[in-house]
């Protein structure tokens, strides 16, 4: 029975273990290591750690430098009292042999990672996707707490996707599925880092929204972002464009409700496709409240199926910044002991 | 227990009732009735019974019209040894009551058909909407034998699709999902009969393959598609296009071609979602065989991640004509006994 062999990997199974008290839950980003010790029970992680990633050092190095930031936390709360840890990684992962395949944001292939950060803490470890991870932290702790078939699309730096039904992270046949950033909604549209055309991500990630906003630059009228694209550095970010919208510059509104139009065609697809009871918008643009999820809601109601929209609530994100940590632990709980 | 409850439900549980040698089969379509017989343990239908569906007479003409249908089937094959009947209907079915809640093609509304045509033909009868249907008969029976994640895609009046994972098909929260055909690949594209933009449907259906060799005539040359639109009844189908295109008429084969980079959109996008084992598809547009499939696949492999697509196999369906009649008969084994 693999289910009983895995739940009596972390060293003893019941639930009596006064040890157990906390996961540590692990976010490998591009930019920063994120470590943060989730109670076993659930709830928000406490003792978080945060460094800059430096992943051109190296797996190694930073398994090395994951462990240290654990023992500090841990002393934090009390030592020994972690069960083991999750860590989500922005990239392809083979889970059974806890390898890395291809992570082009850090630019590792085949690494051992989770051997190498295990044998550096001394604990079990679970390794997964990251977006999987951010997925599964917000059905267990989070905006998904009860959905049955949910789905978790987060935009940033590109546009990531999990969807978890039944209560388990589905996967598909290679580990591969809930790419919902790399759905095409304009099929000879913009291309797309992937190769692909009009993908989700080439206009609702950062980049893309920057994109949006300097192609529409020449018939903008005097939009503030164009000081900003003439200026030294000459770079519109997508955060610039959210924050001249806030302002009321009326070209990156505009740019803006574009952007809520593309991602509302790829969540009615998502609708129309799974009929899911929830779908969750996680990413820094949901600070925009309703003035993203009114245009979102509204759209994808005019698009898709209305028996299938009835069903479906589309609503924010609850855990910004720690949904990664806390399903990288949820994540570690549902391998080792078969249940979160 | 609801599965043992269901079980019962037909006269009997175990396995060694001589009578069930049969299930019935209904598909009504918004052209054709067609009743068959499924052997119990699977295989090809017998006795299968066509005729015109006439549905503008309304649901209890058709239940007793299928009941009498089910009549002469049995009669060729052995009075009584019909175990019960699935049936599959073109539109939203509340299963539970056994209702059809909504069917456009057929024009009913809350129409409680399940029990309409188990008290004309005096059986149990279990209700499904028709792409499940063949969904399940392809994967029972069919192309889809074994596969862990597939989703079937039928090419014809509309494009209709189903979900079959780990045996079941998945339904979603409002029994809608599967809806591939209105999947939009081109969020402002044209106009779509379900009121969205850009579905496969409006393109890679009968009428929108004729929308488009319509839509490009002026700029065809002496394609034999103008002289059918300039004929009396002015009509240029899906098949004609077909027909042109196995002809060698140029524009005729741009258009398929077309077709085929937009079809391969929507078959990316199920490929990066949900990562399936295999992706079957179905309809009278397979017949052209390498001609669909060699353009389709290598577009496929042109926009989805690579781990993703080599997971993949992309199929003609095996059942064509019959797998609506194997699945709806597979979906009552399912329901009254808890396996196929």
């Amino acid at each position: 029975m693999r289910r009983a062999g895995r739940r009596a990997a972390p060293g003893g199974a019941g639930g009596a273990d006064p040890r157990r008290r906390w996961i540590a839950g692990v976010d490998i980003g591009g930019t920063n290591l994120r470590v943060g010790l989730v109670p076993f029970e659930g709830g928000r992680p406490a003792a978080v750690r945060r460094e800059r990633s430096r992943t051109e050092r190296g797996p190694a190095h930073v398994a090395a430098r994951v462990a240290a930031m654990l023992r500090d936390a841990a002393g934090e709360v009390e030592p020994g009292s972690v069960a083991g840890m999750g860590v989500g990684v922005p990239g392809t992962v083979d889970r059974k042999p806890g390898v890395v395949r291809e992570t082009p944001n850090l630019g590792w292939r085949n690494a051992p990672l989770r051997d190498l950060i295990g044998e550096a803490a001394g604990l079990p470890v679970a390794l997964d996707n990251d977006a999987n991870c951010a997925a599964y932290g917000e059905w267990w702790q989070g905006a998904g707490r009860g959905a049955e078939r949910m789905i978790a699309v987060t935009l940033g730096t590109g546009v990531g996707g999990g969807i978890v039904i039944g209560g388990e992270i589905y996967r598909g046949a290679s580990d591969a599925a809930g790419e919902v950033g790399h759905t095409s909604v304009d099929f000879a549209g913009r291309l797309c880092a992937c190769g692909s055309r009009g993908c989700v991500e080439a206009y609702a990630s950062g980049p893309g929204i920057a994109a949006s906003a300097v192609e529409g630059l020449a018939d903008a009228g005097d939009s503030v972002l164009g000081a900003v694209a003439d200026a030294g550095d000459g770079r519109v970010t997508g955060r610039a464009v959210c924050e001249a919208a806030a302002a009321g510059d009326a070209h990156a509104v505009r740019v803006l409700a574009e952007t809520a139009r593309i991602l509302a065609a790829a969540v009615a697809n998502l609708v129309n496709l799974l009929n899911p009871d929830l779908i969750v918008i996680a990413g820094g643009v949901t600070a925009a409240g309703d003035h993203l999820f009114g245009p979102l809601g509204r759209e994808v109601r005019r698009r898709a199926f209305r028996s299938a929209v009835d069903a479906c609530r589309i609503v924010p994100a609850e855990l910004p910044g720690t949904a990664g940590m806390v399903g990288a632990a949820g994540v570690f709980k549902r391998t080792a002991y078969g249940h979160v």
